[in-house]
């Protein structure tokens, strides 16, 4: 069984969308693709910082999905992340209300002994610097795959364009892709991003679905269209979290398995939009995410005549 | 072999794009659907109406592709619809610089004998009493489908009611589809429209696909991710004339046939944006469309190795 290393953070998160608000609940990059991995029943860990104010019961939550919590370190005196944001009422995009780096400020990620082996290891959405560190602490991975976002595009692109050259898969969203790449088309960004380093590029694209680009392969995988969206919040860590599991699951890094990891990674998408924060990844069951994966078969299935 | 009736416009458009700017060139609904359509060999005609000014050579085109232009009435002394428009750099979005309606503004439709036993009809966008006058023509066609944009909404909303509730598909697109429904979800958006009167629901996302409804059925197609999109002018008219088209040529108008229809639908508008107007749609061979159906195919399909 491949093992997977995580990094990225623990937080506590504050909602507000149009359909009510959450007080600080349990947030986090890592949080959020650690429970959507821990669907494919692999050997996890996740490598973070919290402080004293975070709650045993979020750890415990943590360990009873299968992950290690080993490298999540606890800062004695020290406060926990926190971010508050607040949706607009199309739920496409969002304020920031407030943000607290608070034991973040100091992040010095060590990855435990056991998990320095792992064959797959995913950087989550934080500063490049952490996310090198973490790469230069582990042997030889099958994979490697980042997620970043504009903010460090903005602030330390420089070290971001480290860590770029240096990972197999690279998960973006369609404005990040066109803001590094300074291209409009996504076929042509994908193509200059690939340039900086790694062989697969994934641009999310939201409610549109996602992308998958490797030299002249494009593979697009839906969102499925949903009744209603309750929370964003963590839908793209959630998305990665299921694609890096899929491929730690198989084994299989090849460009035709990524497809159903990126199916999978709507699939786990869907379900962690349809209540607040994790709520929903909590309560959900194999046999739920099985019938969502034919709803996704069924949706761009088909048959000409003419052919 | 199903006979096709097409009611829209035959015009002169001047397009800006940051590509380049064109002078009067062909333009329209009714010339897009139907050269969309000509692809498949269907016998169809064109309802419609210019003025003296509109030069032969583009009758001489439609008549070469097929298409019967007994009933596009040619008015002395009349001048030909006009429209110009500049579209901004993402090409998502234009402004009308100019519309002279013209002819247009006292358009009586008169379907040729010939083809009031029409198995399909495509009404596309003019006013709703125009298509509303078409429909009232034709005897008992086998199927209807509305094509139609917000500014009927904002205009003619009463009429276009009348409309919506005698056809069996509308394609709309997705902000007009959560104008009309009041809905931001686009399946519930599908919803509420489908009880207005239409079974099927057609929501056209531009560079992000189109959705088909019917009832709890969803289908999606994706658009091609085009390196280049050059003039996006007539590519909903051509994506409606595909799906039209498709539909006639097979004569099979069950739920998953029309997914097929979209498919097309998608396939002859990734050309159309190709080229400035109908310049690609008139150069397009079947060989290039049998390439790209294969393309479509190999975009979404996948197998996962965890059912």
């Amino acid at each position: 069984m491949s093992k997977l290393l995580i990094v990225g953070t623990v937080a506590f998160d504050a909602i507000e969308t149009p359909f009510g608000k959450t007080d600080k609940i349990l947030g986090g990059a890592a949080t959020y693709i650690g429970l959507s991995a821990s669907h494919f029943n692999v050997d996890s860990a996740v490598v973070s910082i919290v402080g004293e104010d975070f709650p045993n019961q979020y750890l415990d939550l943590l360990q009873k999905n299968n992950i290690d919590i080993e490298g999540i370190e606890v800062v004695k005196g020290g406060k926990t992340f926190f971010w508050s944001g607040k949706y607009h009422n199309d739920l496409n995009s969002r304020d920031t209300l407030e943000t607290q780096l608070n034991v973040l400020a100091d992040f010095n990620p060590v990855v435990p002994e056991s998990y320095k082996d792992a064959e797959f290891v995913m950087l989550g959405n934080l500063h490049p610097l952490v996310q090198l560190s973490v790469l230069e602490q582990v042997k030889e991975p099958k994979l490697t795959v980042l997620d970043t976002m504009n903010f460090w595009m903005d602030n330390a692109l420089e070290d971001l364009m480290k860590v770029i050259a240096k990972v197999d898969v690279i998960t973006i969203n369609d404005e990040e892709a066109r803001q590094l790449s300074g291209e409009y088309s996504l076929v042509k960004a994908a193509r200059k991003i690939e340039e900086m380093g790694p062989k697969y590029v994934v641009i999310k694209k939201g409610e549109h679905g996602a992308l998958l680009f490797h030299k002249d392969d494009i593979f697009f995988a839906p969102a499925l269209p949903l009744e209603e969206v309750f929370d964003p919040t963590g839908a793209g860590d959630t998305f990665a979290g299921g694609f890096i599991g899929y491929l730690a699951r198989t084994g299989d890094v090849s460009f035709e398995n990524m497809k159903s990891a990126i199916i999978y990674g709507s699939n786990l998408a869907s379900f962690c939009v349809e209540k607040f924060g994790t709520e929903r990844m909590q309560a959900l069951t194999q046999s739920q995410l099985n019938e969502r994966l034919a709803e996704f078969k069924k949706l761009t299935k088909f048959e000409t005549q003419l052919d």
